[in-house]
Formats: structure tokens, sequence, C-alpha cells
């Protein structure tokens, strides 16, 4: 991937000041408990309307499946968000619409809330059924519903974190599934949109930044823990690509013999690439010599300029070593997001599909494909986790994790920001996690 | 165990001759065509009737599980069933009723049919949905009925095997089911039985048998090929329980340190109890020091008159050397059986569980509990398998797997014979396996 | 594998009493207390001096490789066959020579004795150091000689099982290291003899036998538990090869696809196949098109004459189905074996290799390779393994193990007997181990 | 771990431009080639003596033992450090010392030079012989000799880094050879030095690091390819604690139930305690109630004043969150050690063990043990790998590694420097890792 020919657009970054101004709206009023509780009210109600329309076409069967350890059934997840509604709200008010067991077989991994139901084996639960849950899901809602105008600011904080938690869950109900189907040899088909590749290939520009100190992280608005405390942090002179990178050139990456070449690879991704016998994306098959790809809409022809997706931190550093450039830090990547709204390829339940990039909405900094940085996920100078049992949310996962930025084509709308931080072990592949290329500049 | 008071039963067996006259019935008549597919087609519309009755109760939810690799989704075993028939008696007719894939997907074994779906993964089949399960079922039903009058003999012969075949997989539908249903914490209940168990203790009385040679296996009649050929064996002097060992006394062997000495256990099945943490018979559950076990009939304390029941061969012969005695041959075991009827507590989907001693019918040499023979399941003299790919039913599997016989409360009536051999690998736990004592008699 | 070509070698077995007579000596007088001590003597120095003879060329370093936990450094059978007269003999007088530790590090699986030092890390144990092994095993010399003319004619019975042990343990010195130096890309030679294999290859016949009831097993003489007691079995009609299967036949089982082939594979030993990737028997190697071998002579090519070797049950099993033939029970064998005398090829220390079946040695029924046979490795009507610690040498392995017959190249000579059992589970390879063909005959 | 009582040693680091004058010496002449060379041989042959010198006591046999993939037995290192002068200096000049075999068998990781052994298998090479590697060592020293004044300034630069290599290899031996020999219950010394420890707990105190920009890195003198380039980062406002944590604290974290509550641990590291069974560092064994450890000079109690050794990043963690503190980032480790000498407690042929506090070496920034920081093994911004094989030597590993700094009493004396980075995967034990707390402080 030759960027001789690429326009230099050079970038002169804003001062820190302004970069803070961009992320913290200061001068916005705050708004007071009954609007923030009527405003959240409706985003309360709009997620849960999503999480049943996502689910709408999955049968009782397909909702039951399980694939592996790290993802869970559809209807576990429908009753998972709700769960954690049911502790962190009604339970402290003795009025729980859990059933026997629901605290037990729902919690995913609060130690401090108690004991948890083995994660791996979350698909035997054929009952409570689905049926059951959605009674579940709709008591929790009724009563909150009931309570609402009496809870208290710190209850509706608990509220917010519960939404979204929920659309967390959202994503990985399309993620999970997606991979549960895959292994169907009929290929099932939850959504229909038209095929609307072409083999163009957009071009790839370069936006340049200019060494200094900025500040990363958030303080203000909803933000998880991870996100905080808002830090200066000094970054180099750095330049980033314009796009993801699209299939017709990882096509040219495997076409150089890259998945065979131990030079790209680090030493622990050539291990797992010899071990696991990968040779393309996940849910790439090759027919006859032609590559195509599960999809929620079927199988389909790999189609060159969508983003490359369901890679691994390893592949995509053997790619990013192989086109000679490497992948953003987590810093790089927000310090650009910073100067971009938040528009992008959002969770759409009709397509669940990266956007090529004949589609403006591709080449955004946010959306579509979940960008792997090469940042190992760690705290962030002066982070302390929350007390109690949403304490456990984030910072007990900080090690042999790598953090992803921007969000997906299952990410839910309005739940992205600059400063979000997505993370995974490095050889996680059933996201929709694609690679933004970087590069050092003099 | 001591068996000092027992009233010595002596037993003189008849001779040889008189073994196979009883075995072979040698004087009935041979149907007709007409008449054998007269009396199939009845058999065939029992057995499939049956399935129906044995799975109404289960959800898609249920009927979607797979705990294990040995074990199978209830809709698979539904639809493996069914292709049986499609495939040896439709395909070859240009007739097949299958739709795109049931051909990969629910053939179980057998290579020379063609590739297999992964067994371990059948679970992950969401789809076909059950209901186009029923669609397969009924259209097979439907086309094979249509057909039934032109049949020939050797359709016929694979009709019948189908339909024995059909039986073997409602035993693992029984089996199965409870495996996956026991993970859940809910205890979910099948069937709702009363509890009549009482804490009398039957006497155990001993069968003798003078040493000699005498006809085993089968020759006659509908058998599996694992049964054939008819042929002669000696036998050493042996007595043999009047009835399977108990809970009560399997409870004496633990209380005794039965699962912690190593002196009454095989090299291997030692390194099984360790690495296993095994402490008692699969599905009980210590509850503040007392035994209670997962039936299909929900969470009930472990009754002191039941057979003891899903052990290993393992434990079988663990608790037979802690009484000084041992598992009997299948030769032995065969012998007695020779005697008798085949009367016994077998599959009735309202129970689902092995009767307690109480009960005239639970000390019968067949039905209740399969019991554990020191027998590995070894060709017999003069065994060929079938050819094509019926052969592949029964004879790759004679290596490592030992022999159980009599069947159990899952086996469906009318599928049992004293020539029948059932085989399971030796840390199998999940079939309804007991274990009935013999002994060497001077 | 054509055999109609071959000279049919009818043959009438004796009737059983003859074959009793055979097996059983009965004329011969037994000898007296002294006579025993002195032959016992003899057979001690001599097995003792033999180890020696047979571990010289190796250095302490190689003596010190344990390539998997089921083999053992030579070191560790040094001091282990050491450890069985001291703690068997000596302990019981006060009089053990060993060290502190020794009786916990050189204890293989005898519970009774004590706790044991893990089996698959005895290759960790450079202290003691070889020649602190040799110490204790010259310790041990000098004090037993010394108390020989005491010793009770129990003791002398131990240390006669002292002695055969020994001898089990230097087949499997050899058999150890050959598969602990094969790892070793230098190919290390210990013996270097000529090679005189041509690519004739010699005629097969077959031996007929009679069907009808004959005495199996042994009870008189030295031998082990497991070959106990004496007793009637009744044989069916069966022939069998005149010698072993060699590696030209192999060869052409291998080129006609057949470890490609499902059909002549039991189940499990094709998911074995496929899960190991097997290609050939253990230590072949295709260099440029042609197969060699290593040998404990280096690297050589494969011998068409040589049996073929190294193949595990499953290779064994599959390679008579090829030929249409079958494996022998060990009942066929032994039967075969009890008109034959116990010549053959056995333990040289300059050799540890099989001969071509150019040498008259290499076909006979005794030594060169070890004969699978289809039997399970089981107890024998009426078996009763011995009080105490001993009674933990056989029969604590009867299960999920198969029978070999015949003795091998590294089988010390004078140790093997028609009714000698050896046993390993059924993928085992590096033990010589081979096949000799029967077959039914009507 | 109250610091209630701790006197405030407040400390106003230096500017950042001080910082780079300590760091790079700007002022010294560089050397001259001869120099250079001549210095460097003296260097050269003062660490091959060291190799022999960490060796001698070590029988061939203690030399072949391999105890886990991750370490390798002691003649392969003597080896290995030997290929890497032949294959960089003496190879390329067609000079090669080595036998046939040794460019294989020898090679660690070098993709680019050739195939390598598997590394999990080292241990079974008994051949070459321990003899025949000395040869090999001296046969390459004499000809490295020979031909030193012809060697050009790259060869040079080679050579030194292969002096830092074989010192990198010498910890390794002993922490290897530690490894190893702690499996052998009769717990074998190396090395006899008195225990002197006390039970007196030294007083901790804490160092303030005002934030700010600072230098980190080297661009100057000898180092590793990961310490460059030099460049500046930001660093928040911490303080450092004045010595690593000792026994008597992590006794009372283990008092204080810190193995059994999962609050303190990280995910991973609490899934990570509860498969292993982990119940305290490394090497310690309970007798009786009290804690013992292996230690090069056989098994000792625990001593009080020793730093806590051979614990794993997830044990660090969960320390410094019981202790309300935190790890270091390697930022913050470098900043403080950037004003500190490098004198501390390095490899010692015959203590190969920690000093306890009451000895001045033992408290130092550096030496001891290895502290573990809190920062992913990650490239420096500017990062780029060497051309050629040597660019195999640290960036392939920068994923899922922790960083370590300081150097350990395992570390050769001169081998280490403020900015030198070690890096293990996060459960690793067997170095001499402890910990140094951190905290923010506002």
């Amino acid at each position: 991937m030759s960027d001789t020919a690429i326009p230099l657009q050079t970038f002169v970054p804003p001062t820190a000041g302004i970069h803070i101004a961009s992320n913290r709206s200061q001068n916005k009023a705050k708004p007071t408990t009954e609007e923030f509780a009527g405003r959240l009210r409706e985003q309360f109600q709009r997620t849960r309307k999503l999480s049943a329309r996502l689910t709408q076409k999955l049968s009782p069967e397909d909702q039951q499946l399980q694939s592996m350890p790290d993802a869970s059934p559809t209807k576990w997840h429908l009753a998972h968000t709700t769960w954690f509604f049911d502790t962190f709200i009604l339970l402290p008010r003795d009025a729980s619409v859990a059933k026997p067991g629901y605290e037990y077989l729902f919690n995913s991994y609060y130690n401090q809330v108690g004991p948890q139901f083995r994660r791996a084996q979350r698909g035997i639960l054929s009952r409570p059924s689905l049926d059951e849950i959605w009674d579940y899901r709709f008591a929790l809602e009724e009563k909150l519903i009931t309570l609402w105008d009496a809870l208290t600011p710190a209850e509706l904080q608990l509220i917010e974190l519960g939404i979204h938690h929920e659309q967390q869950h959202q994503e990985l109900i399309v993620t999970d599934i997606k991979h549960a189907l895959s292994f169907n040899p009929l290929y099932p088909k939850l959504v229909d949109f038209p095929d609307k590749s072409s083999s163009q290939k957009p071009e790839l520009h370069w936006r340049h930044f200019a060494p200094g100190e900025s500040w990363f992280g958030c303080d203000d608005g909803f933000h998880f823990d991870n996100e905080a405390p808002l830090h200066r942090a000094y970054v180099h002179a750095f330049r980033l690509a314009s796009r993801p990178v699209i299939n017709a050139e990882y096509l040219e990456f495997m076409a150089d013999g890259g998945y065979h070449d131990p030079r790209h690879w680090l030493s622990e991704g050539w291990a797992w690439v010899q071990e696991n016998h990968i040779e393309a994306p996940l849910y790439w098959i090759n027919q006859d010599g032609e590559w195509w790809t599960y999809t929620l809409a079927g199988l389909r022809p790999v189609a060159a300029g969508e983003p490359v997706c369901h890679i691994s931190y390893f592949e995509a550093s053997a790619f990013a070593s192989w086109a000679g450039k490497r992948l953003p830090t987590e810093y790089e990547w927000e310090l650009a997001a910073q100067f971009s709204d938040t528009q992008g390829n959002f969770l759409d339940p009709e397509i669940l599909h990266p956007h090529s990039a004949e589609n403006s909405q591709a080449n955004r900094i946010f959306g579509n494909v979940w960008q792997w940085t090469q940042s190992a996920y760690l705290p962030y100078p002066g982070y302390v986790p929350p007390a109690g049992a949403v304490g456990e949310y984030n910072g007990k996962f900080m090690v042999n994790q790598w953090v992803l930025r921007g969000g997906s084509c299952a990410t839910p709308p309005g739940h992205i920001r600059p400063s979000y931080r997505n993370f995974f072990p490095v050889g996680t592949r059933w996201q929709f996690s694609g690679v933004r290329l970087a590069d050092d500049f003099i």
C-alpha cells in the first residue's frame, strides 16, 4: 500500500485548551434532576425497545445458542440486562421482580453481588424459557416506570449506567449470534440487504498531527470509569489514515503470503496462526479459489471496498508491519477523534454489516468497524474504581487486553464518545474489529 | 455386604442342548413376507409415536441442548432416526424427503454414506427448527407408508433395523436430556411420580451355576450383528446375585471410605476418581450431610431401596472389590438370562426412573438398570460385519468399551433380549448403569 | 496379501490332556530349597549383570532422559529394580540399604508401600546421580548375597519375582531410551550391526487348528499372577500365520491408502489417526519419498523383510482388516505356542532390533516382535490377586489394555512362556509391537 | 501496611534537562575502535568465564534438565550463547566452529536464521554431551580471539550484543536450574551461605515526585533496541516506596486471606489463583504451619526481612490492592532510577538469593529482586526494530508481556541500566520477581 500519491493534508492541531473545550462542553447548563429523569426514561424505553427489535427474528432455539465460553445466548443477554436494573435498583428497595435463582443465573461476574453460574455453560439453561425471560423484562420495566418519579439522583445514575450497559450487550447480541449461526452449514439469514459493493478502491489520505501535550479521557457527561480521569499526556508527531484498511488491501497482504511469513508477526501471533491454522479473517471461506464470508445476510462474496473485519490484534499488527506502517496508540486515535462529530455507521437491525467505502459513512473515524490500537488496556493516571459492586465493571479486566476504539456497525447509535475504550484479548475476532493505520512522521 | 445368612438356592442349569432350544425357538414357523410387512408397519408406527410422546413435554429450547460431545440434542435424535429410514430406504428409490443439508447434518457416523457434521457441535444447530424436523418426520412416515406394500424383503429388514435403531435413540433421548437438565440449578421436572421409596433393604440371594459349555449369542429373530453368530463357550462355575446392588449398600461403601481407598480401584479408575474429584454417583448432591439426586422428577432424596445407578465401570468394579465379590462376565449374565422371560421395568414416559426394590419389577434380571459386566466389548468368534454402510453399525466400536446387559428404565419395552449387548467406555455414567454382583463358587 | 498360493498345512491339535502335559511338565521333581536358592542366586547375578551391560554405552545425560510420562529414565529403572529387592526383602529385615527418600523416589505404583513420586516427572531427578544409583545397586547386591543362605522360601519366591521384574524393566530400558533418543535430530547410535536386509519376501503359510476345549494359563513353575489359574476354554476353529507381517506387506497397505480409508479402522482408531496425523509406524521418516526408520543403530532404510514394528493395536487391526484377515485371540495364540519351544530372537545388547525374515529366528512364534492379539487384558476365570503390596503387580491394570504375546528382540532370553501375557493401551507404539494374522476357517 | 508513621521525604525532581544530562553523559569522549575492541575483549573473556564458574557445581545430569517449556537446560544455554557468536560473526566469515546440526539445535527463535528445534523439547537432547558443548565453547573462543584484531566496528557491535545476550542467559541459567531442582524432594543445595535473616522489619519511606515532562529510554552507550529511542513523556505526580515489599508484609496479606478474596485480584488473576490452587509465592512450602522456601542453598524458613520474591504480576497487583497502593509505571520507576547509581545486590555464584533488609544493598532501587511495573511491554514512540535477524531480538515479544525493572540477585553485575526493560507474561514466577509499591499523591 504505497502512500506516494497521497495528497499531504497537513493538520495543525489546536492547542490543548481547545481540545478540552471540544471535549467538555463547559458552557452547557447542567440539567435539573427532573429534566435528567425525564430524558433518562425516554432513553430507557428506547433502549429496551431496541433489544426487542434486535431479537425478534431469532427463534427460541436461536436464542438458546452459546458457541463458545466468551459468547452468551441471546436470551441470557436479555435476562442479564434486566438483572442489572433489578439488582442495583429494585433489590435494595425490596422490590425485586426476579424469580428464585435469577440472581445467581444472570449475574455475570459481580463477586460482590454473589456467586455466578458458570459462564461457559450459559447455553445449557433451557429454563427459564424465553417467554419467562420476557415476563421478567416486562415486569422489571413496569415496576421501574412506576417508581421512576421517586428515584434518587444516585439511582438515576445507576440507571444511566444500566442503559449503557444494555447497549453494550446489544452489540454482543449481534456478535454472539453471528458467531453461533456461522457454524450452521445452512448459513442462516437474519437480514436481507442488497449487496451493493463495487470493486472500486477508495483513496487513502493521511492526517498529520504535530507533537505536544494534550488532554485525554473524560470527566464530564456519562462515561465509564475506565475513561476517567481527564488527564494530560504527551503525544509524539504522527499521522493517521483517513479510512480503515479495506478487503482489497487485505487480499493483497494475503496474496503476498502474509499469513506464511513470520517476519510480519508478533512471536505469540505467529504461534497463534500456526496452532489455529489461520488463513484468513474469521468467517471467510474459500470456495473454489474465491473468498466468501458469512454475514447475517447469509454467505456473500468478500467485497473489495468493505473494511476488513473480524480480525485479531495479531492480524491487524501483521498487516500493518507488511504495509510498512503501524497501529495507532489509543491517545493518537483519541486526539484525532476529538475533532470529529460522532456520526458513522452504527447498529441498524436491518443491516448488521459494515458499509462499503462507496458509502460516505464508511470511512469516518467513528462506526463501521472497531479499530485495534497498539495500546494495552491499562488504568489512566489517577484511576480509581468506584466503590461497591459497580467497581467491578471495568478495572479488574486491566491486564492482557488491548484497546479498540471507534465503535462498529453493531454499536447502538448514541453509545460512543472520543474517550470510549473498548477492550478485548488480542486473539479475539468475533467482534466487528478492523484496523486503521498510523505512521510516524518526522 | 456379608452373604453368610443367605439361603443357598442351588441352581442346576439345564444342559447346553436345552439352552439352545430356549434360545432359538426352532419350532416357530417363519412368517410370510406379507405377515412380516404387516407386523413391521404396526411396530414402525408404534415406535414413531413413542418418540413423539417421549418428547412432548420438552420445549424447543430443551430439545436444542447438548451438554457434552457424547450426548445429542433431542431434536437431533428425532431427525437422525428419520434420516436413517430416508437414507437407507427412500434415497436408493430416489424418493428422499430430506431438505438440502440433511444428509450431512443428520448422519451420525456412517463414513460410507458421506461426511458428518461434527458430533460435538450438534447443539449449535438451531436451524432447522424443531418444527421443520417434525415436518421431516411426518413427510418420511407418509412416504414410507405409501410405499410399504412395495417394499422388498431386504428393505423390510432395513426397516426392522431402523425401528430398533430408533428405540436405541429413545433411550438416549432420556439419558441425554437428563444430563442436560441436570446442569440447570432450577432442577427442572419433566414427570411427577410419587416418591414411594422406603428404607427397607430387600434380601439378596445367590443363584448358583455349574460349569460347562453352553451356547451364546443369537442367529434367529431380530438381533444386531454384534450378537451373532450363535456360538459355544465354556463357562466356569459361578453364582449371581438375585438383584442389583441398592443405594443402601452403596452408601455403606461410601461411608467406609470407598472413594478414598486405592486398594479397591483399578489403577485407571483411581486416577479417574482423583482427577475428576468423584465422591458419589453422577447426579448425587450432598446438601447439609444428606444425599440427594437429580431425577427427571426433580431433586429427590437418595432412596435406600433403589438400585444404585449412574455409576461408571470403575465404580461398579470398586464396589465389587470392596464387597469381596466381582462383576459377572457377559456370558455368565447371559446364561442366567436365558432362563428368564424379558419382563422388567422398562421405559415409561411418566416415570423415567428405576423402581425401588419394594416393586417386584425392580429385581428382575431385565430392566430397571443396565448391569456392567467385566467383559470388554469384543467380536464373537466368527463375527463378520454386514457389507455396506450398515456394517458400520457396531463392529467399529469394538475397542475400549465394556459390555452392559439387561436394559434399564429408559429402554423401550420389547427392545431387549438375553443376547443383547450394550457397550460404553468405562468412565461413562450418564446411562442408567448399575451393578449386579457375581462370585466364584467352588 | 493373497493366500491362494499358500500350501495348506493342516494341523491336528493334540487333545487337551496332551496340552496340559506339554505345559505342566508334571514329571519333573521339585527342587529342594537349597537347589532353588543356588539356581536363583546365579539367575540373580546374571540378571543384574545384564542391566549393567545394557546401559554401559549410555552417558549419565542419556540415562537422565524421560521422553513421555509412560517412559522412565534409564537410571530410574536401575534404581527401581533395586528398590524392589530392598523393599520386599531387606526392609522387613531392617537391613535396607536405601538412602533417605529412595523409598519414595523409586516406588513405581505400590500404594500399599507408600506414596510415589510423580511418574511423569521422573526425568527431573538429576539427583541422586547415576553414580549414587550404582552405589545403591552394589550395596543391595552385596547385602543380599550375604544374606542369601538365610533366606526363607517365601523370600526366595519374592526374589524370583524381583528377577523377572528386573527383566521386564530391561525391556523397558531398551524401548524407553529408543523413544528418548529418537527425538534427537542427530539420530544417536548405541549399537552398530551390519544392515543385512534383502528385498526378499518370505512365503507365508497358515497353520490350521481344529475347534475344541483346551487348557490355558499356568499354575506351575514361575509365572505372574495374571497367568493363573490354569483353566479350560473353548476355542473355535482358526488358522494362524507362520510369520509376522513384514514391512513389504505393510508398505503395500500404506501404498493402497490404508491410513486414509476409514473402512479399515476402528472408530477410535480413525480418530487417533486423524488427531495425531499418523501416516506410518512410529520412528518411520519419509525423506524424499523413501521411508527410513530410526533404530538404535541410527537412521536406516526400512527393510522389506523385517517384521513391521512399533505399530499400535489400531494399526495392527486396520492392517488385518485391509488384508481380509483378523488378529488372533490370546487363546488362539497360546494354543499355537504350546507346541513350540521358546527359542527366538531375544535381547542382544549389540543388536536391539528385529531380525529380517532371512534369519531363521525371525519367524518363530516367540521373539523378534510382540504380537497384538484381539483380546482385552482381563482376569482369567478364578483369578485372585496375591495378598499385600505384591498384589498390585498386575490385577489393577485389567481395563483398557490389550494383550500382546510372544516377546521381542528387547525381551531378555529366558523371560518368556506360552502363557506370558504382556499388555498395553491400544495406542501404544514404543514397544517392539507387530502383528501376526489369524483367520477363521470353516 | 499503614504508612501513617512514615517520615515524608518530599522530593523535588530536577528539570528534564538535568535528567538527560544524567542519562546521556554527553561529555564523555567516544572511544576509538581499538580502545573499544580492547575493552570488549576483556568483557568477552570475563563473561565467558562467569558462565563456567556459574555452572561448575552442576553435574552433567543437572545440566540436562528442562522443567518446563519456558526454561532450558543449563547446557543448552551454554551452547546457545556460543551459537550466537558463531552465527553472527564466524559463519559470515566462513569460519564457523559448529558441528553439523548445531545451527538447528541451538537457534532459539531467529526465524531469519533458519528453523529451530522445538523449545519445549530441549531437555531431550542428551547429545551433544556437555563435554562436546564445552569443546564448542572453547573452539569458538579461540577462533574469535584469533580474529579479534581484524573485526569490523559492525562486528564488534554484534559481539557487544552477544556479551549482553550471554549475561541474560546467565540469569536464566540460575532461574531455570532453581526451577528444575525445586521439583526434587531431596532439595539439592548448590551453595551454602549462612542464614542471617532476622525478624526485624525495616522502615518504609516514600519518595515523592512532582508531575511534569521528562526524558525516557536511551540512545547512547550500549542498550537494547527496546530502550530506544530516547523520548519525552509526561508523568503525573506519584510517590515510590524506599524498598521492596518484604516477606513479613506479604505474610500479613496471606494471613488476611489475600489469596481468597476476589476483590484484590484482576479477573484473570483470580481465575489463575483458582485453577492453579495458588496459596503462596512459588517455592514456598507449608510444613506443619510454618512456611519454608526452596533456595539454591536448600530448604530454608521464609525470612521475614527478605523481599518477597517469585511472585507473579497477579500477586504483585493483588498485594498492592490489599495495601491500598498500586504498582509503579515503568516511567515512574525509571524516573526514580535516573537519580541513582546502579549498585545493588547482583549475581554472586556463591549466594544466588536476595539479601535480607538488614543488608544495605537489599533496598536499593537496583538489584535483589526484579520489580513488576503496571506497564505492558510496548514499543516506545518511534521504535524501529533493527534490520535482519537481530531485529527479532525484542520487538516481536511486544504483546501480553509486562515490564519488570531493576535487576535481581541473578543479574550479572554491570548488566543493568535505568532504561533497562525486562518483560515476562503476567503469570510468570520463576524469575526473582518482587514488588515495590507506588502511590498517587495529590
